[in-house]
């Protein structure tokens, strides 16, 4: 015996999502049969609302239900730096720190040759555009991340902006707070040690 | 800034699944942000269908979308064993086996009295009512878990079967194939002794 089609079609639906295997799917399934129809229903729809109602900010490309977005449109945010991230998960990350009040810039990735993805394939026109458009900027912050594509791509940002005169400012590298030194990479040492400051 | 209302939406709706935290959570939720619209339509109406159109045999007591189920109208299965076991799942493991050709009893559950569910919380009334009243049933193999409750159901269903005449049995107990002998533990070892067998 199969799974009855329909449970089959829900296994086969979460078995899509990233980081779900077919035995994850299956007891995620037979969760759903368990929960409340109400629960259900409302869950079906918001998964259909976001994918619906969730567009891009024309101006920042982060996701949003509103265009421009609540961050571009917020009169009370400083207007002369951007932060260029590459998720709006990361801006997400950005925003809890609750001390950062500038705009955003979301690319939507990182340059990655092994992978196929070119400058082009991000938002980096849509920054370089935006920056001759508004030229309240004085300092654009790189805060890609800290892997080989995220410095690859600050790298090529940082050389795009400078001839304009804008700063251009790359988030610091060392220890994560409440880390181990022995625990911490050589590179991360490296960074800590080049990056030392006077106490 | 909070993330939007619709993903936020979203994200809690994963949330409420077992073993879903909220970073895995906001992950998900973002992945279906990227997915086609179709795919994500068609996730959500697997899900409304999953729940609107499974319903529980009235014979075994296995999820399905016919009543009675695939197996239980199924004339080539054997009618004179029933194989009971815990959950729908532990039905679908028994079947990818392919050697079992019996019916089932699904009992959705186990006796636990730690998390206060009794005898009556689960399928055991429908079992005994299931072989009073057919007369060709000769064995019941007991597949609940091997865990304590899974024992406690297994004791329990089987002192109320004997006095039928019905034969009860029990899954063996005993090292799994492919397992290490340095690595099973002492009750696993100790009834894969009680249980060995002359070759």
């Amino acid at each position: 015996m199969q799974y009855p089609r329909p449970i089959a079609k829900l296994i086969e639906g979460f078995t899509r999502l990233p980081g779900i295997g077919p035995k994850t799917a299956s007891r995620l399934a037979f969760h759903v049969l368990d929960m409340k129809e109400d629960d259900v229903l409302e869950f079906a729809k918001a998964l259909v609302h976001a994918k619906r109602d969730l567009t891009y900010c024309s101006q920042c490309h982060n996701i949003t239900d509103t265009d421009p977005c609540q961050i571009c449109e917020d009169k009370h945010r400083d207007r002369t730096t951007i932060c260029v991230v590459q998720e709006s998960r990361d801006l997400i990350a950005m925003e809890k720190m609750r001390e950062y009040t500038g705009l955003y810039h979301v690319l939507h990735g990182a340059i990655s040759p092994m992978d196929g993805i070119g400058p082009e394939d991000i938002k980096i026109a849509e920054l370089i555009k935006r920056l001759q458009d508004d030229e309240s900027v004085k300092e654009v912050i790189v805060a890609t991340n800290p892997t080989i594509e995220g410095e690859a791509t600050a790298m090529y940002i940082s050389r795009l902006i400078k001839p304009t005169g804008i700063k251009v400012t790359r988030l610091a590298h060392g220890l994560p707070v409440g880390g181990d030194l022995e625990y911490a990479d050589e590179v991360t040492l490296s960074k800590a040690i080049e990056g030392r400051r006077e106490l």
